[in-house]
């Protein structure tokens, strides 16, 4: 297995995702090797500073980097030589397995749906966010950013998308989908979600359970919530806000510490040909180790085979 | 003045309603008198039972309840004896100064719509909710649940009505406007928040500050933050949730302390013709008594001649 990261993405590159690197090796089988997508001698000199053997991982040389700020499309087009560009070159080669970054998620997005390409029949891949349950456990939110407007048929694909990646991945048996609204009864929502409603219903491929609320999310109600990306966005930024304020505080709780994006690593976008990774920008080192071991799960899983069936 | 309040509306009437009642009337001058609606003879007998003295309230004798799960619409006109239906009858025929109740949230905005009406101008009313700032101080999200689909011309309007609110009864300079979003730049957003942006932009009425992300909906970044209903009671309702689970984990902080919904008592249905509000099902007596006290501080405001002013 080829596990692909890139080492200039996020805002504490490179020296973050070197140092997430050498942990995450560690954790790793013989024949699971990570790729690092950057400049290869700078790398290498960098990972034999932090204490790392160089030996250990392999490497493609990708000097560029894609800044936080720019245009996507045009960035990706325009900067052949950058490690996110590079990754996904390798990706789309099969030269690797996977690909994970922590810089431009909007790169991310494009690079993916432009090289490995949507899966057929998926009309557009989504973000998933992993939100931690109250009791234990962890949940998974889409979108959370990939479609800012959807259609309801959108939001019943993602309910399949969240539902295997929570069964696959996580190990959650029939996991459960809840439709992220403003009321309990099916009547209730707006134009988006009550048009969902009924399609959810009747949908075979997935455990439905109903409308979820705001104070739902972090319940047992359901496994997978799903929205379209604006909402989920909003509501994202608005948990992790919430833990950076208990964390400011000095509040140390387990259900606050599940907050902590580090553990997850990062969030899966769903519905492209591979696994591929977007961490967050302000990734640490413990995110990128907790980000490529994530890679490893989803290359093991066999989602995208899993997703490739059910969308055929 | 005449401060009309439902004291058979909330999960915890009448005798929440009451001891709100009675506490608020204290803080009261002279002149200003609380009109309670519901059975009048129970409602003196429970006041009188609480401690308190029944001369010191006005009445109007509603024995019928519309509950919680009741259809608004069928509610208010099939139940004409109803607590609700009375307080409109009385709001709409300026027997009372204002109109508040715990009780079925529909039902309080389908009756404000039929009995005084839309301000002319406003396209639909909005619930306002009241969000704590990190630092000091409150903002204001709309709207929270009245309209789950909107127009952008509809945000522009609750644009203004919450500029009004913040200024006039907040006593906040100049409020500043954030659009809730998902990214800071202009051309960010869903087709909603895209359309609204140069709206709001050009609306020489408001402050208008630009996009306001999830995460800064607790910071100094806007006094008053728009959004669709959908979206805005999906906040609400999650942050609501971690309201309760730091009080549930005893965090103990003065910050948490604000989102406490009793501290303000009650939702304003900003747009129509009269001071109208909406409190928390789970009412406690202190989130009567600031509903109450902020029935009051509306109707002094003078803040339904400055809406129709700007509506004018």
């Amino acid at each position: 297995m080829k596990i692909g990261l890139d080492i200039l993405g996020g805002d504490y590159a490179p020296k973050s995702t070197i140092l997430g690197a050498i942990a995450a090796q560690k954790e790793l089988s013989e024949d699971q090797r990570i790729v690092l997508f950057g400049n290869e001698q700078e790398t290498k000199q960098l990972i034999a500073e932090a204490g790392g053997d160089p030996a250990l991982f392999d490497y493609v040389h990708a000097p560029d980097t894609i800044g936080m700020g720019e245009h996507p499309t045009k960035a990706i087009t325009q900067k052949p030589n950058s490690s996110i560009t590079k990754g996904f070159e390798a990706l789309k080669n099969k030269e690797i397995d996977s690909f994970a970054s922590a810089g431009n998620t909007g790169a991310m997005l494009v690079g993916s749906m432009f090289s490995v390409k949507t899966i057929p029949g998926v009309m557009r891949p989504a973000i998933a966010a992993i939100v931690p349950k109250l009791k234990s456990g962890t949940g998974l939110l889409l979108d959370v950013g990939a479609n800012a407007d959807c259609k309801p048929e959108m939001l019943n694909q993602f309910a399949i998308l969240g539902s295997l990646f929570s069964e696959y991945v996580y190990g959650v048996s029939n996991p459960k989908v809840g439709l992220l609204n403003i009321g309990e009864e099916e009547e209730k929502g707006n134009l988006l979600t009550t048009s969902t409603y009924p399609i959810l219903k009747q949908n075979t491929k997935i455990n439905f359970v109903g409308n979820a609320e705001g104070r739902d999310l972090f319940s047992d109600c359901a496994d997978v919530y799903v929205c379209d990306g604006y909402t989920g966005n909003v509501v994202l930024k608005l948990a992790e806000t919430f833990y950076a304020v208990t964390l400011k505080k000095g509040f140390k709780d387990d259900f606050f510490d599940r907050f902590n994006y580090e553990r997850y690593g990062g969030s899966p976008i769903l519905g492209v040909n591979a696994p591929v990774l977007i961490g967050h920008g302000i990734s640490t080192p413990e995110a990128i180790k907790n980000m490529v071991l994530l890679s490893k799960d989803m290359v093991e899983s066999g989602i995208i085979d899993k997703i490739k069936s059910a969308f055929n």
